[in-house]
């Protein structure tokens, strides 16, 4: 197992990519109330909203509204996703420190999800770099579906090195290796790790996991021997799946920190408080959430006794 | 990370462990042929029923019946849960293969529990393990909240090898470490795993994980890597815990199962057959399980693009 720091850095994107999978509007004031809690939290970055068009995601027409209603809090990275160049220009002018770009390995579900072809991603992708450069913003790249895409499969390595060497020619220094539909499994995790920061010493990779099929929490431990320490996660692990119905989306916040912490990982993320803000959740967007850690409590929150337990003798 | 034999022996254990805890009585020829379409699908063992007395656990009240219905597969280990002398008596009459023997390592779960100090329960299952010696049927003892009491909180590795020590004293050459409550980390894991085996070099140590809290699949592979490649699992996730409503209970076969096989351990089982057993399941107790894999389907299990992604150019 490789060596590694201990310390890990958490990015919560539950506003962004849980609450635009909701069918009810939540409320804009809702929406910062949450943000407001988690800066409160200690995280390293918040994914607070999305910039795409109001009428292609309507859950988060409000992007501009919530950003510049919240309560920044120092430390603490405040990133959207950007589409393209107009949601570029609408981000800026809410003063974001990132801006999270989106394109898929699988050009099956680039097409789908995106209704472009890579190729059409890439140039969108790089007006939007070449509109941010020079700027104080700073540049994720997500790429999707790097661990499997459910159409079409695989992805092989090669091709998400590939992409990858083309947003560092054009200046992108931060990477998420996305498993879009939780088919990614540790051993997968580990050696695309090892390859991406061979190949790129110089990025900051983040793994976003989903639970899908129950590996979130086993890829994250491999990531860490692999050696990369930041991770996307949804708090109550909100955000779904549209082709595993009612399966887990992504990975959970509290879940995640709970065990990272218990493996003697420095998360700086406060659970007991993170826990409210979750339990805030299920009123919220009006449904059940696939949080274990709410429902079953940090594993030293002990019961008490039955009174008959005092009476065996 | 040490070295480590490809093969895992998974261990079935829903028609005692998940059954046991469904407040609808399964009807005797439901509970036989859910075993039958187990015993094919390549397990090492199958936990058929339980001995308890009826009264205690009126779920499983037809226990005989179910033993002497089944329709048993060479090279399946059929063993049953057997709590006292006059429980290993019906078993025995039945023809088992192991009988499984259960008592707490904390003080406080074994009064809640079993209704008796563990003393109590260690002169019990000492009088099981003295009626059963000398026949041809195995014994294993679980030795239950090994990782830890949802009341007393942590419980020491000392403790744990002061009971493993008593039993491999009187016989017992099979142990099961249990983490009854899904309080058990990946480290923790890896270091009781290794101290079990470093003490009890010859005897056989099955895992027996709950995903209460989401780490299930990580303990599991944290196990394999300290050497211990037998596993109880429940199919579709269930059997709950009475300390989480709404959590999820043992750790679910197809979801271990599934990522076993990925990470390239050879687990004998069919996956596909294990899902059609699945999913006759929520009809069957009335209710949604937590298995993931049921609803996702395993990795490459792809689905169609959509019409529109041709017309992308």
């Amino acid at each position: 197992m490789a060596t590694h720091s201990k310390k890990v850095f958490m990015q919560e994107v539950a506003t962004r990519d849980g609450f635009q999978n909701e069918a009810q509007f939540i409320a804009t004031e809702d929406k910062v109330r949450v943000v407001d809690a988690l800066s409160l939290c200690g995280f390293a970055k918040i994914e607070v909203t999305s910039f795409t068009s109001p009428k292609a995601i309507p859950a988060l027409r409000d992007a501009e509204d919530v950003m510049h209603q919240i309560k920044r809090q120092p430390g603490v990275e405040y990133t959207v996703l950007v589409p393209n160049v107009r949601g570029a220009e609408r981000a800026l002018s809410c003063g974001i420190d990132e801006a999270n770009l989106v394109m898929s390995m699988s050009e099956t579900h680039n097409r789908s999800n995106l209704r472009m072809t890579r190729e059409q991603s890439f140039e969108q992708l790089r007006q939007v770099v070449a509109a941010i450069s020079g700027s104080r913003v700073a540049i994720n790249i997500s790429l999707s579906t790097t661990f499997g895409c459910p159409m079409e499969g695989d992805v092989s390595e090669d091709e998400v090195m590939r992409w990858l060497d083309r947003f560092a020619d054009i200046g992108v220094k931060r990477a998420t290796l996305c498993d879009t539909t939780g088919m990614a499994y540790p051993s997968q995790v580990r050696s695309m790790a090892s390859r991406a920061q061979q190949l790129h010493p110089d990025m900051a990779f983040t793994m976003h996991f989903h639970n899908t099929r129950s590996m979130a929490q086993a890829n994250a431990l491999a990531s860490l021997s692999a050696g990369i320490n930041r991770f996307d996660a949804s708090l109550g692990g909100i955000g779904g799946c549209p082709y595993a119905p009612g399966a887990s989306g992504n990975a959970c916040t509290e879940d995640m920190v709970h065990m990272l912490e218990l493996e003697g990982f420095d998360t700086g993320v406060d659970l007991n408080k993170l826990l409210e803000v979750s339990r805030t959740l299920p009123t919220l967007i009006g449904h059940d959430i696939p949080s274990q850690l709410l429902k079953a409590g940090p594993r030293l929150a002990l019961h008490p006794a039955p009174e008959y337990t005092r009476d065996v003798k």
